[in-house]
């Protein structure tokens, strides 16, 4: 292998930390990724920066805070000039190549507003969050009347399946006995058999496609990042055959929720439960059917990863690259009597982080389980790491994982952080709140998680005598409870008021403003001999100075 | 008049808001600045939001806070994409023009980032703050070795003023008894008559220059904004005659101070007296020494900008020009045993701040005084209204003046925030204070002034009881002062927490939005009935949608 290893990063959509069997599923085998994780180090605390796709992937491809980057919401545009790990692995001379989905939304009034043409090289990059997009009509056009239409969609009906939105009609539909198409959009028919056959599924063909990069990739010969960004387990619901019905109602975990919870006193809290997609999911028979159909895409996803990594041995790739597998958030599935996701039980913001390492520096930890309190945002500075990019602290927010891959000291952190701006809810609406007050925080520490909502009281759990999260602590008046509060508080209030936007505070402008104090900034000085005896340097020496 | 005002918004440098008649000065007289009050509005609680020029600049020029514009201390660029007034007044129609200076520092890395040419037109103004430059040799070279040349130098070597450093030689040294140079860098020269005539001074210059300027906008026709930006009474402290022998000893108001300052147990206000200029400063005979000199800076602008009002009179442009007076920010002058600024008591963190509005809905308000709550970001979106650019709620956090102009509702604020960011400074060395650590934040009611110290007790002034700051409660154990502290920690948290950097969120984003969760994202529908139940709308006669 060279010095300079490639990097892989798989991320499925909303897949739940404890949705594969490496992680404790009872009933779910995965062994393709039990075997990454094998091969590499498997992460129990991971958590992203806000538990809904958007937002929380700008901060993963950003490695800053959702509050730092400010897409706070799905569709919400990133800003243009807000740098991205492409922008900096390019200019250490890697490539940071795009296979799949990003949920971004270019700035096209922030570009205009700058002349920067969104069809040019660097608005193509700006429009789909700095990275190279390999799959180039997804997402490219994004005032296109074509916006939804996508490459999957010309490999459909290249591939005969004929249809104004073959997307919706073949891969996310099922047919009923009368041979009626049935939308999978609607939860009653996520049991059916996708009207796709496997091999011409989304996630297959995201698969090859990663494929056919890396293969072109090896042609080219510059180091890469290759984000293979899977759709599924996402929404809507539904797998091709076989996958269709190889898990029922007795393979289903019991839900994770109490009576208790119910009866919360907390608006926001009961506000989130009589919202629709939570009434939905809160009824077990929506659970029982659902959770089959989820549990099939993961299986899915797994077989794909196990055809993918076996192609990347046989083609030598996999002794050279860098493979983490990671999701951008969970799904609550009923647990908690809620649906999707948008808060932070840990369902929902912690998710399953693989990262193998093929690197004999790495070789200390294959197998291992680190519980390290990682965030989403650690992974930009660990493959900038990996690719000799040279660290931006005045940028990135996240941690280099490097040292917790080679068994070094040097990564720590005491708080996670993760944010959502619920603005556009049902939430929102029935509690009246402002759209610039719909927006809650979370914080966690390993132990307390504390989550602030804006015009209400906190939430708190703890996870060590309460590991389910189902005894909000939030009111409680007991001594420990307040302190705790206190402290998380305070904690918060230490990260919000922290330099986030500060990135133009590049090393050379740290060290201009060191050197124009040091040297002394001309205001206090009473005469010549006092100049001289405070800085080393003759008044009369000094070159023309600025103000 | 027409409908749609001018506004020529005059700041000057480094002006304590006690050094006027009209704010209570016993000594010096301001007639000019005195009559633009009695026609106007004399606003007595106006904050800066940073004691120190760069980032007050930057929040006045953007109507935003320093933490969300991220540009903390001078010479840190404003990062390209930033959005400023000059930006949105373009977008309305009317020129927002510089006449002066910025302390704006380009963020040529971020253009090159996104092919951006700094000398093109979009360069040029981005360079400037956003503002098209009337003096356009000022600060629009960044790069070039002749960065601190401007065109004052250009206009001094014109008049016969030869030298390397004009602005040096001529405008800010005197001669002494022998003809020597003798620069006012060092305060012992201030008391000298400037090297130049008061006609060739840099205030009377960039008076003549805001002329200038008005009457090519005048030919022009377009509505404008122009900020006519003194560098003085800004050190170095020195003014032509006879304005350098003007005031004495006699005129110097006493220090505000007191014994116990010195005894502070906080490290950072200790490590802040311990500062050169703190303790230059301090020294009695540096203040009775600097002191007559500010103050004839102060009445040379008084002076010149009777002449600029007169000449406005005379042609016409008072009746259709709303005109703000304000200042940057203020300067110790020893008081607290400080110097220069870079901290919160009033006499740094508090400005002057004039508006006297021509219209008629201004007349019930003419010779007023207001007590509001005022912060610097406010301005801009009062020039935005008053220039007929609708309101921007997802970029601007400063509040609209014009309803407190007009008599009527509708203007509150409950806090004012400052914000600082000493990394750079002795105080900064003294403490061994992590430059990412080095920085403060105040928050201020109206009575209570806490002040945020990362790593340090806050700071805690009453000003009800103690209007001269001179006693720090931020240790006292008083239940009322630990109540005011943890209501300042609970706001400042409210604040820091806010979205500040979703600027993308405009009025159609936010729209599209709430359509989409009204409409139904289609998350959660259990088959046809339910959707319709909810939506009104019939599954069947949906569009394709997106994810």
């Amino acid at each position: 292998m060279t010095d300079t290893p490639n990097v892989l990063w798989i991320m499925a959509d909303q897949l739940r930390f404890d949705y594969l069997s490496c992680y404790g599923h009872p009933h779910l085998k995965t062994p393709h990724i039990d075997a990454l994780a094998a091969r590499g180090v498997r992460f129990t605390n991971t958590y992203v920066q806000s538990p809904v796709c958007g937002p929380s992937r700008m901060s993963a491809y950003t490695g800053r805070y959702v509050r730092s980057h400010g897409s706070t919401w799905n569709g919400m545009p990133l800003r243009i000039g807000e740098p991205t790990l492409g922008d900096h692995l390019r200019e250490a001379g890697a490539r940071a190549v795009l296979v799949g989905k990003t949920h971004m939304t270019a700035d096209a009034e922030g570009m205009a507003w700058l002349g920067i043409d969104p069809t040019s090289e660097i608005g193509v990059r700006a429009s789909e969050c700095g990275f190279e997009a390999f799959d180039r009509d997804d997402g490219l056009h994004p005032d296109s009347p074509r916006q939804q239409w996508s490459a999957y969609d010309d490999y459909l009906v290249a591939h005969g399946y004929e249809s104004n939105n073959p997307w919706g009609d073949f891969a996310n539909s099922g047919l009923d006995e009368d041979g009626e198409l049935l939308s999978a959009w609607l939860l009653k028919n996520s049991r059916l058999a996708a009207n796709v056959p496997e091999e011409h599924s989304e996630t297959a063909y995201m698969t090859d496609r990663a494929m056919e990069f890396m293969e072109q990739a090896t042609a080219d010969g510059r180091p890469w990042m290759c984000h293979l960004s899977y759709i599924k387990p996402h929404w809507p619901y539904i797998v091709p055959a076989p996958y269709h019905d190889m898990y029922d109602e007795s393979h289903i975990v019991p839900p994770v929720r109490s009576e208790d919870e119910k009866d919360t006193d907390h608006p926001l809290v009961k506000a989130y439960q009589q919202a629709r997609v939570c009434q939905s999911f809160s009824r077990d028979h929506v659970r029982e059917h659902v959770i089959p159909a989820y549990m099939g895409l993961i299986k899915q996803l797994d077989d794909n990863l196990g055809r993918l990594f076996a192609w990347m041995d046989e083609k030598g790739l996999s002794e050279n690259t860098i493979i983490a597998f990671t999701s951008d958030h969970g799904d609550y599935m009923g647990d908690h009597w809620m649906g999707d996701k948008d808060f932070y039980h840990e369902i929902a913001v912690k998710v399953p982080l693989i990262i193998a390492d093929p690197r004999p520096q790495a070789d200390s930890t294959r197998g291992g389980v680190s519980d390290a309190l990682v965030e989403m945002i650690d992974l930009a500075p660990t493959f900038m790491n990996a690719l000799g990019c040279k660290p931006k602290p005045h940028v990135i927010e996240g941690r280099d994982l490097t040292p917790l891959l080679h068994g070094e000291p040097g990564f720590a952190r005491t708080y996670a952080i993760s944010e959502h701006d619920y603005h556009w809810s049902d939430m929102a609406r029935t509690l009246e709140q402002k759209q610039e007050d719909a927006h809650t925080k979370m914080i966690f520490d390993g132990r307390w998680k504390y989550i602030r909502c804006e015009g209400f009281r906190p939430v708190l759990f703890d996870l060590e005598t309460d590991p389910s999260e189902v005894h909000d602590l939030g009111a409680s008046q007991t001594p420990e409870h307040i302190a705790v509060r206190e402290r998380m508080e305070a904690a918060l209030l230490d990260w919000a008021t922290r330099h986030h936007t500060r990135i133009t505070a590049t090393p050379a402008v740290l060290e201009r403003q060191k050197k124009a104090a040091e040297t002394g900034i001309l205001i206090g000085f009473w005469d010549e001999a006092e100049y001289h005896a405070a800085t080393g340097i003759r008044f009369e020496d000094l070159e023309p100075v600025g103000r």
